[in-house]
C-alpha cells in the first residue's frame, strides 16, 4: 500500500532539524533523493538577491540547551525534540535569571502539552520553545545558563528539483516545501507525498504527454527564489500547478484556489472535488498561506492551486509538537496520493473531443447499446450518449465531464472507447 | 373547446398500430391530414443512409396470438391490445413449453396490471407484452403455440410535414413523434397538440410574421433522416423548434433545455414559465430522451427546447398500457395548447424596441398617465413607465419582460400602444 | 455635529410652500444659497420644450381657505400646513354644498390624522387636502366657501447647480429635488443632506482630483430640464452620479440600482453597503422613483443609483404631513451624510494599482510585518498581504476592496502606505 510507503519516510524525515537553509536541509534533501535519485538537488547562494529579498546565510546548529544552575540539571534540550529552538536562531552563551530567561520563552498556554514551532529568519533573535507544563515547572528562583551553538555562514538555500519530460513541453508543477522540522502534517506529508508522486510519474517516463516538474523549496524564499530564476520558462510551460501541503490527515479535503480561481490547476481539482470528492471545504484565495502566495502573485500569474486535507491554521495542532506522526495516517496520505494521481491522468487525458459526425450514431449496431427498447437506459449506455451529447468541439473532457457532473478521470475509458469505434475525435 | 377536439383527435389515432415505418404509420399519418389536408406525407427509402444509420425495413403485421396448446384457448391476443406485440417483431410460428415461451414474455411485476411497450427495431426479434397478472394466470404445464404473422420488407420511413410560410422566411419548427401505438400522453397527446396549433397557425395565413414548419415523425430514426436530409436549410432558417410530447396529462409543466439552455426557444419558453406557470420542473439537458437529443447534438446544434407535462420516464405509467386516454385529459391539453400558442404569439411580436427620445414621455398629455399625483401608481401606467425604461435598443421584447418579470405576451399590447403614441419604435 | 446642522437646515426649509415653479421655489433655493454662496439659481422659461414636455407656468399662491358658512369659521386653511392644498391648484372662488365640495377633498382613512400630499402638476384642477379626522367634523348640512387665491403665469421653472472643478474634469454628480414642501423623509432631508456635503466638497476646493456638481431640481420636470440642456455634457464627464432623497429616517439603509446596476455609481455604493453597512435593502430599478428615472433613462444612460434610507413608498407617513421634522433625526441625516461622505473619498482614491515586482515583497525589513513568526497573521498584515495580492493592475480600489471584503475607503491608508514604500504604482 502507498500510504504506508508514503508514512514510512515521513518517519524517516522526522527528526532531521531542517531549515530554510544549511546541513540540516541539505540532510532533509538527500533523504528524498535517496527514494529519487533523479532529483538534482540546486541552490541560491547568500547574499545573492531575488526579486525583493536578499538569500540568507546558512544556519547550522550543533546543540542547545538550558541549564538550571542551582541543581545542573539541563532542561530544556535540543536533543530532545527538534522545535525547542527558535529556527534559525543566533548563539547565545549567557547566565539569566527567570525573569530575563522568561523573554525568551515561547509556550502555549492553550494547549498546554505543545511545543510551538517558532521562526526568526530575517531578525537576529534566539530563544526556546516549551510546554506550558514544562514552563510550570521551571525554578523561579533560580539562574539559568542558556547555549546556543549555531552558526550563520555563507551558503546556499538549497531546494530538489526533478524534471520528468513528456512528449508536450507543457508542464504540470507539484511544489511543496521542506523547511518545518519534525511535524507530520504540515509538512512532513507534503514532501513525502510528493516524492511518491514523482516515482509515479517516472514510472510512466516514456509514457507520459505532459512534462512533469516536481520541486522541494524552502517555504517563501525558496519559491521566490526559485521563480525569480524560472520566471520565464514558468510562464511559458506551465498549465498547472499544485502546492502540496498538509495532505496526511483524516480530515475532509479543502481546497484553496488561485487568484481568481479559473485556472487549469483549479478546474482539475475542482471536478474531482465536485464529483468524487463532494464534501470538502473550499476556500478562498483569502485564505491563502503557503507557496501558492508566491506562485499566484501579480507578475507571475501560473495557474496553482492547492488541494490538502485539513488546512494549515485550521487545526489546533498546526505549528506545534502535536502535529506530529500520531496526526497523520497512511490511510490518508493514500487517499491524497490518489487524489492527487487522478488529476495527473485527468490532465494526461484532457483532449478537446468532438462527435464524428451530426446526430446520434447508432451505437447499438456497435454493440454500445441494448437493442430491445422498454424506455429506461442503463449508466453506461447514458454516459455514453451524454459524452456525446458535449463532444462539440468546445468542452476538453473536464468540460465534458462537469457537464456531465461526473469526475472526469472515470470518463477517459468512454473516450478512448468512442476514439475507437470512430464516433468522436480529438481538436488539435 | 379545443382541449375537447385535441382529446378526440388522440382518441381517434389511440387504435391504430403504429410504429417506425409501415402501413400502421401511414395510416396514422393519414388520419392527422384528414384534420389538416394540407399536411404532406414524406418518406426516407428502405436501405438508404442517413448519417450513421440505414433507414429500415418496412413492419406490417397482420395476426398475433399465444394459444395455450392443452386447451385451445388464445391466452395472448394482438386484437386485444396493440402493446401486445413487442413492437417491430419478426414472424414466427412455433410450439414452445412454458419454459421457452417465457424467455419471450415481457411484463411488470412492480405493475402487475399493465401491459409494458418494448421495441426492437435494429435487432431480429420477437417476443410478447402482457401483463403480471396475465403471466400468473398462464399454465405452467400447457405447451404454446406463438403465431406472429409479420413481415419486413422494403418500402419507406414515413413523416408528415407542413409548412406555413410567413412574411419572413425565418422558421420555427414544432417537431413530434408518431410511432408510439395506443399511449395517451406519451405519445398521441403530442401529434394531437401539434396537428391544432398546425390548424391556428393556418388559420392566420397572409398574418404570420415568421414561417412555421410542423414535424410529424417517427422518433429518433424519423429526426435523424429528416436532418440529415435538411441540415442546411434548417441551420440557416431555424430560429426556434419545440419538439412535443407528454403535453396530456394535468401534472406540472416541465422543462427541457436545450445544449446550453440559451437559445431563442428556451428564452422564449423560460419567460413563459418563470412569470406565466411560475410553479413548474427545470430539467438539464442530462435529462433529455426524445428528439432533441438530435435537434441540439453537436454539427446540428438547432435551438430546440421541450416543454413538457409530466416528463417521459417520471411517471409510472410511462411506456405502458396505463398511460393512456384516461390518462390525459382536454383541460391540461388545452393548458399546453395555450402555452404553445403563447409562445407563437410571443416569438411573432418579438422585436427589439427603443425609445425615441431621452427621458420619460410626458404620458399624461397622452392620457397614460394619472395627472393627479398622490405618489403611487398604477400597474398599468407602472408596466408602461417600466417598457420604457427597459426600451434602450438592447432589449427585445422578451428581454424587455424579464426584466419587468412579466410574460412576454402579455406585454405585446402595451408595446402596440407605445408604438402608436410614437413613443418607441422597432429596431431594424 | 454635522447631523445637528443639517437637522437644522430642514426645520428653517420646512415651511416655505415649495412647488415645481414659483416664488415659493424660488425662495427655497434662495435659503439654500445662504448655506453655500456659490450655488447658482438658474431657470428653465415658461414654454419651452424640453425632449417631450414643455415647461410650465410659474405658480404663486397668496391664500386658500375653506369656509363653513352656518358658522363663517375658516375650517381649512392653508396658512396651517401647505399640504392643505392641492399643489399647483388653479384659482377659485365659490359656494359649494357639502356634497360638490366633498369630491374636492383628498385624506386618507387608513391614516385618520394624516394630511395627504397630493399635485396635480399637468392638468388644471383645485382641490385641498385634509385629515380624515377633520374630515369627519365637517358640518354635512353647511354650504361652504372655498377660496384659492393662486395665479399660473409665464416665468421659470428654477433650479440650483454648484459646480466645483477638481483636477481632473471628470464629474460627480449629486441631485436632490426641491418641489416637496414641509415634508421630512421626503423631501426636506435630501437637499438638507445634499447642502452640507456640497460644503465639505467645497471645504476642499483645490485638492480635489475629481470635479463635483450639485444639483437642487425640482423633480422630473426639473430634472429632464437640466438633462435636456445638459446632455453632451453630462453623457462625456459624468462617471458617477447619485440621487439623494429619503436620507433622514432612522431606518436601514436602501439600495435602488441603475438601469443594470452596473455603473461606477453602483460599484461604490455596493462595496460600502456590502462591507459597511451590510445590514440594508436592496431593490430593483423596477422599484426606482425618483430622478434616477431620468438619469438612467434610455438615451440618456447616466451611470447614477441612489441610497436611501426608509424608500419613498415604504413607509406609511410616506407624501403625509406626519413625515414631518418628528419622522427625521440628527443621528440618521449624519450616518447618511457619512455614507456619502465615504463614497466620495473612496471615488477621490479610486485607482488601479499593481505591484512593483512579482512576488510578495519582504515585507519584515520595512517593518510591515512581524519578524518572529508562529504561523499566526495580524489582520493589518492580513490586509497589506491581500491588497498586494490583488493589485495587478486589473482591479482598481473598490475591486481590490471587494476581493478582500472590506470597504473601500479604510484601504486608503493601505493603499498610500504601499506607495510610499515603492511597492505598489497607480496605473494611468
Amino acid at each position: 500500500m502507498v500510504g504506508e510507503e508514503i508514512y514510512k519516510l515521513a518517519k524517516e524525515l522526522y527528526p532531521i532539524l531542517t531549515s530554510i537553509s544549511g546541513p540540516g536541509l541539505r540532510k532533509f534533501l538527500e533523504t528524498i533523493k535517496s527514494h529519487i535519485p533523479q532529483l538534482e538537488i540546486g541552490g541560491f547562494p547568500s547574499g545573492s538577491e531575488c526579486f525583493d529579498w536578499t538569500v540568507p546565510l546558512e544556519w547550522k546548529i550543533d546543540e542547545a540547551y538550558i541549564q538550571e544552575l542551582e541543581t545542573g540539571k539541563i532542561v530544556v534540550d535540543l536533543k530532545n525534540h527538534n522545535l525547542h529552538i527558535v529556527n534559525y536562531s543566533i548563539p547565545v552563551d549567557q547566565v539569566l535569571t527567570f525573569e530575563e530567561l522568561e523573554k525568551r520563552l515561547h509556550y502555549r498556554e492553550d494547549l498546554p502539552n505543545a511545543i510551538p514551532y517558532i521562526t526568526s529568519y530575517y531578525s537576529p533573535y534566539w530563544g526556546f520553545c516549551i510546554s506550558y507544563e514544562q514552563y510550570k515547572r521551571l525554578n523561579r528562583n533560580s539562574k539559568y545558563r542558556v547555549v546556543i551553538k549555531s552558526e550563520h555562514y555563507p551558503g546556499y538555500v538549497n531546494y530538489g528539483e526533478l524534471y520528468v519530460p513528456g512528449k508536450e513541453d507543457k508542464e504540470v508543477v507539484f511544489s511543496t516545501y521542506v523547511c518545518h522540522p519534525s511535524m507530520g502534517n504540515n509538512e512532513l506529508s507534503g514532501p513525502s507525498l510528493t516524492t511518491f508522486l514523482a516515482k509515479r510519474v517516472l514510472d510512466k517516463r516514456g509514457e507520459n504527454r505532459l512534462s512533469y516538474r516536481f520541486l522541494f523549496l524552502p517555504e517563501t524564499i525558496g519559491s521566490i527564489c526559485y521563480i525569480s530564476k524560472n520566471l520565464e520558462r514558468l510562464k511559458n510551460k506551465v498549465i498547472a500547478g499544485f502546492v502540496i501541503t498538509c495532505v496526511g490527515d483524516p480530515g475532509k479535503f479543502s481546497y484553496i484556489p488561485s487568484r481568481y480561481g479559473n485556472t487549469l490547476a483549479d478546474k482539475v481539482a475542482l471536478n474531482l472535488l465536485d464529483y468524487e470528492i463532494v464534501d470538502y471545504r473550499r476556500y478562498t484565495y483569502l485564505d491563502r498561506g503557503s507557496d501558492e502566495r508566491q506562485y499566484c502573485s501579480p507578475g507571475v500569474d501560473l495557474p496553482f492551486c492547492s488541494i490538502t486535507r485539513t488546512k494549515y491554521g485550521e487545526y489546533k495542532e498546526y505549528h506545534t509538537s502535536l502535529d506530529d506522526l500520531n496526526f497523520i495516517t497512511p490511510d490518508a496520505l493514500e487517499e491524497s496520493y490518489n487524489f492527487y494521481s487522478n488529476i495527473i491522468d485527468t490532465l494526461e487525458s484532457n483532449f478537446v473531443y468532438v462527435a464524428s459526425q451530426p446526430c446520434e450514431p447508432q451505437l447499438g449496431k456497435r454493440g454500445l447499446y441494448h437493442n430491445i427498447s422498454d424506455g429506461t437506459i442503463s449508466d453506461f449506455y447514458k454516459t455514453i450518449l451524454d459524452f456525446l451529447a458535449y463532444a462539440d468541439g468546445k468542452n476538453d473532457l473536464i468540460d465534458i465531464a462537469n457537464h456531465i457532473r461526473k469526475p472526469a478521470y472515470r470518463l477517459i475509458g468512454v473516450a478512448n472507447l468512442l476514439k475507437e469505434h470512430g464516433l468522436i475525435r480529438r481538436v488539435e
